[in-house]
């Protein structure tokens, strides 16, 4: 039987998974995790208004039912494109046709050792690791005799104010802004300090000039002072540094968040050494319009780790809906195949992107329409709610955030992971 | 104003400082999470029926509203009973009544190493490191090639049948049974040794013998080998021995977890030694009848870190109920003082106990009635539902609960705190 394996369990692999079940194909999932992260939802989790659980879907729930996808908890370390064979933490497997989904990670322009100051957000861990660092600072502020001290403790610094960026920036302004309000005796959370900082002209760069002035307004609105075209020359412990055209500024700040670079994931480098396939800058693989390696038909590059010009010319953006349509595509090709059938080229229908800026406010460019403010946010909130995988979770996120909406309780704050006895 | 502080946010301490919301006192909890961790569901969290969010309240919410209760984070490290400071990782704190409910910590009678081996349930973290171990067992299983080392992947030892053990062991058992049916393809999870091992002649000792044979035989019926009057000899990364009167016997096992015995907190201890103490063996603390230090009537200590004999001569047992009836106890003996009043000496009131075994079992033995099964499950889960901290959490735990035992799926089976990457 045809075995197919997919190496990365995010959007693409896991659509296209679900879209070979019972599909004549023997598939196996592998992932490094036990299970799939809702990535646009972690940046709740770092700020402390979903649980993990919320946004994190085990395989082999998703995946019941279907008895010919095979989910398998291992590292995939290297292939071998000649004998058609993974190398993985438990040994070998041989495929007849690989989909590689792995994805990208923060990228610190070459300076590495950043990543210890300010984390980025891809992982349950990273999103977790953020909230302790919100928490921690605000809890360590309201103790911090020495004013200069606490107030380092109450200045947040995101660096990258794409949709990752804005949503981190806006979510700490309404949780400093809106919902911590009263719950310190020394501190006012609402003279806390964030910056975000960006080496482009403007936020969210691929949104509409309107709306990206809109996310200004909202994000002002919380608090946030937005720095564009600054470049951040240092970080360090508690302190980040940037140059302007005004010159360099260093401003101490207990709390930097990453979201400014991605590059490839460490496998997916790997795998363009081993085919010899052609990367981008960030070392993403350029794909054929059918979304495999233009050198080797029988390995598929999907979601954000793909560089892909779709049958249209455009370039296909890294965003979950393009993932999951990919991850489709592929399942829908090798499904074609089994009855002797091609497809057309890969195409991306693109709906637009949506960020969300706080309570009440999200920006939404859907192209034939373009929403910002309530609207756009009750919007936001109705394609995420039906975009979670489990049907139980749809209904927990949504007593959630209706909870947290009216009771201004916000919902995880629970600052773990410093366990200190055995 | 009279300063109450009050060194541990348990139920004792948390409730203790509810109460004294609006009571003319100024009052500290000081605490060295940011939150509350309602004990008897973490058994849930561990085997992954709830997500960390569900058991765990900030107590900047929960205090919200009682402007004279301040939470404060940070590890009380030492007191000074005749300057009546607490010296605490941030500074020190004078106060005029201190009240105390550090509570318990894991006692491995002597043979501290084994903690590496066989962790214990009392926090967050225990509960992600537990549910770590018994998913990993399982994964690990599944792709081992070794007969006799994907036995061990698949044998469970709890040690303890009190209610901790026999829950957690119940609910191995009930996951490996009932919940991963049809989850993995190389094994079968209902091929899974659960051993259960006390040293005492029976399980649940505070309950009635018709009781324990109930919970014996729901354990049994969920593949739970009970061995009574065996003693654990030693413990190792893979294995246990235990005696009985039999001989020895060592079992390979992957997943050990600790329910046995406990000790004072290490705080209880050091405040022991400060002020002359007399403690039990466990170095619980005696109390008088109204709860405080014999000699040192401005100290009460209440929760699981006291050792009561209540009015009507009952030695308090170290459960959530007596700890939220001593902290209300020395919340209103603290507001009649205020009124120039006092109180006769603190009595429990004993509404019994329970313990639930996997789904549709329990036992409960209130005294004037005794359940067992699919009744005294009922009962559980309503008596947990309405005794959780937050209305929005009753929500989402009910959520939770029907899902999982209708879909069969269950609820957080998220192995984290393994990220390998920055």
């Amino acid at each position: 039987m045809n075995h197919v394996v997919i190496i990365g369990g995010g959007f693409g692999g896991l659509f296209a998974a679900r879209a070979l079940g019972r599909s004549g194909y023997r598939v196996t999932l592998m992932d490094r995790r036990n299970f799939h992260t809702f990535q646009p939802l972690l940046y709740q989790v770092a700020t402390g208004a979903l649980t993990t659980g919320d946004i994190a879907t085990p395989y082999r729930l998703v995946l019941r039912g279907r008895d010919n996808v095979y989910p398998l908890l291992s590292e995939a370390r290297s292939i071998d494109p000649q004998r058609r064979v993974v190398i993985h933490d438990h040994g070998e497997l041989e495929y007849d046709t690989l989909i590689v989904g792995t994805g990208v990670q923060h990228s610190y322009f070459g300076k590495d050792e950043w990543g210890r100051y300010a984390p980025g957000l891809k992982t349950l861990e990273h999103a977790l690791d953020i909230r302790r660092r919100i928490y921690s600072a605000l809890e360590r502020a309201e103790v911090e005799i020495d004013p200069e001290r606490q107030r380092a403790l109450m200045t947040f610094a995101v660096i990258g104010a794409g949709p990752t960026g804005v949503e981190l920036a806006g979510a700490i302004g309404e949780l400093t802004q809106h919902y911590m309000n009263g719950d310190f005796r020394r501190i006012d959370p609402r003279q806390s300090r964030i910056l975000l900082i960006e080496g482009l002209p403007d936020v969210l760069p691929a949104m509409h000039p309107s709306l990206r002035a809109a996310a200004r307004r909202s994000l002002e609105g919380l608090g946030v002072t937005v720095l564009t075209q600054a470049r951040v020359q240092e970080l360090g412990a508690e302190h980040v540094s940037y140059v302007t055209d005004a010159g360099t500024t260093t401003v101490p700040a207990a709390t930097l968040l990453w979201a400014a670079g991605v590059q490839a994931s460490d496998f997916g480098r790997m795998l363009a050494q081993a085919t010899g396939a052609q990367t981008d800058r960030a070392g993403r693989l350029y794909v054929s319009p059918g979304l495999s390696l233009p050198q080797h038909p029988d390995i598929f590059v999907i979601g954000d780790l793909a560089h892909c010009e779709d049958a249209a010319g455009a370039t296909v953006p890294g965003l979950a809906p393009a993932a999951i349509q990919m991850g489709q595509y592929v399942a829908r090709l090798l499904r074609a195949r089994t009855r002797g059938r091609s497809l057309p080229p890969f195409r991306y229908a693109d709906k637009g992107s949506m960020a969300v800026i706080g309570r009440n406010h999200a920006v939404g460019d859907l192209h034939w329409l373009r929403v910002s403010g309530f609207t756009a946010w009750l919007l936001w909130i109705l394609v995420h709610i039906l975009s979670l995988i489990q049907p139980e979770k749809r209904v927990r996120v949504f007593v959630q955030w209706a909870w947290r909406y009216f009771s201004n309780q916000s919902g995880d704050r629970l600052i773990t992971g410093e366990s200190r006895k055995p």
